[in-house]
């Protein structure tokens, strides 16, 4: 695959809030879990497991477990943006891909590591190499992360999973509905800002870095309020 | 993009562990940011900078400092793989990327999740998103774990990264000298080991969790021993 094409698809891979109800295939699924297992991993631990979930009142049970926890954020710091967080994506989703991990296979990994940082971080990469997959084939997905607290333990009971498997990400999985994500006025703001990024010079800094690009408390405060999507002020 | 071309980009990165003395142009690693900054990180809140390094002198105390690090990890634990983790790519690879994280940024995340992490993972998948870029340019990388620990603190001072940033990855670049890798014995298990993937249909589960495929202790200490790479009884 060439350089253009893959910036083409990192450039289109976004999270998407709303699908429509068409069914995903199976053979899709199977390809997107493909490319994931080609993730690289702590070790090449590979310490993922999906379980693929269609069955509508599982999906509302789920649901319903992470609504609670971001309720239970939003009470304790208002300014969070609750609406995009707690996604009707999370019921509408034809397919509800749920990612674990091995906490064993950290007996993989070198000591002096933080070694529930590398499986966490192992996980995430296959996450995203999930979310490209679907991309790559027309549909979309978005990340709700859950890594502990009680929805790990509700979504472990659920689905029967056991103990020694962590539950790090639901990612529902569609074909996106973009004319009622554009429709949805609670989106709005998020929608805006998912796709800046941050200029290249910015970022890049040659041999050492260039105290020049310092962001001053002040100006990551304005960052963090303008430009994230996760802290925009209530109504 | 189609799936295809992603798939064969997926399958044929790795990790590189001699590199040719070739340099790399300065554009090409602008390209491999340029994909770097399209990644997804929590909240969107973009935590990354990065610092080429080029200078031998710099990258030779960097990689002592790594070294150090791992030659403790080896005290502590004469299986780990020493020879493939402290890896000569480290003095040798024409390019280091050193990919820090703005610690400020976890403002940004919802309470109750574990910030830290969050924020960890966002910089795993920027990593994985750079070494897709480099493999789709005929380049190859390694991928160096430091996140906390003595040489945190020494890389920050050798580079002058400001305390609020964390030192994450330290992603050696450079065009692959596969006949040195193909020579090198002490690379062999892990090269042997590296392109190794479980199979689709022992990782996913339909609707919930398929006891059938869980692993025994016992199965999964066979695994660690025979198929990661880390964990390789030392000569």
């Amino acid at each position: 695959m060439d350089y253009e094409n893959l910036l083409m698809l990192v450039k289109s891979r976004r999270s998407c809030r709303r699908f429509r109800p068409d069914p995903v295939p199976g053979a899709a699924v199977e390809k997107i879990l493909e490319v994931a297992r080609y993730a690289p991993s702590a070790g090449n631990s590979q310490p993922w497991e999906f379980v693929v979930v269609e069955d509508p009142e599982t999906k509302r049970k789920i649901s319903r477990s992470i609504v609670s926890l971001y309720k239970e954020a939003r009470r304790r710091d208002p300014t969070f943006n609750f609406k995009v967080a707690v996604q009707p994506h999370l019921f509408t989703a034809p397919v509800l891909i749920v990612v674990c991990g091995d906490r064993r296979l950290q007996e993989a990994y070198p000591v002096l590591m933080r070694r529930n940082v590398l499986l966490r971080q192992s996980l995430a990469v296959c996450a995203y190499a999930m979310q490209l997959a679907a991309t790559s084939l027309g549909l979309a997905t978005a990340w709700g992360t859950i890594q502990g607290g009680p929805p790990e333990t509700e979504v472990r009971r659920l689905l029967g999973i056991p103990d020694v498997y962590t539950v790090d990400h639901i990612m529902p999985l569609g074909y996106p509905d973009t004319e009622r994500e554009r429709r949805d006025r609670s989106l709005r703001p998020a929608k805006e800002r998912a796709p800046y990024r941050r200029e290249l010079e910015e970022i890049i800094h040659y041999e050492c870095y260039d105290t020049d690009k310092f962001r001053t408390d002040d100006k990551l405060e304005e960052f963090i309020w303008s430009k994230t999507v996760t802290r925009i002020p209530s109504p």
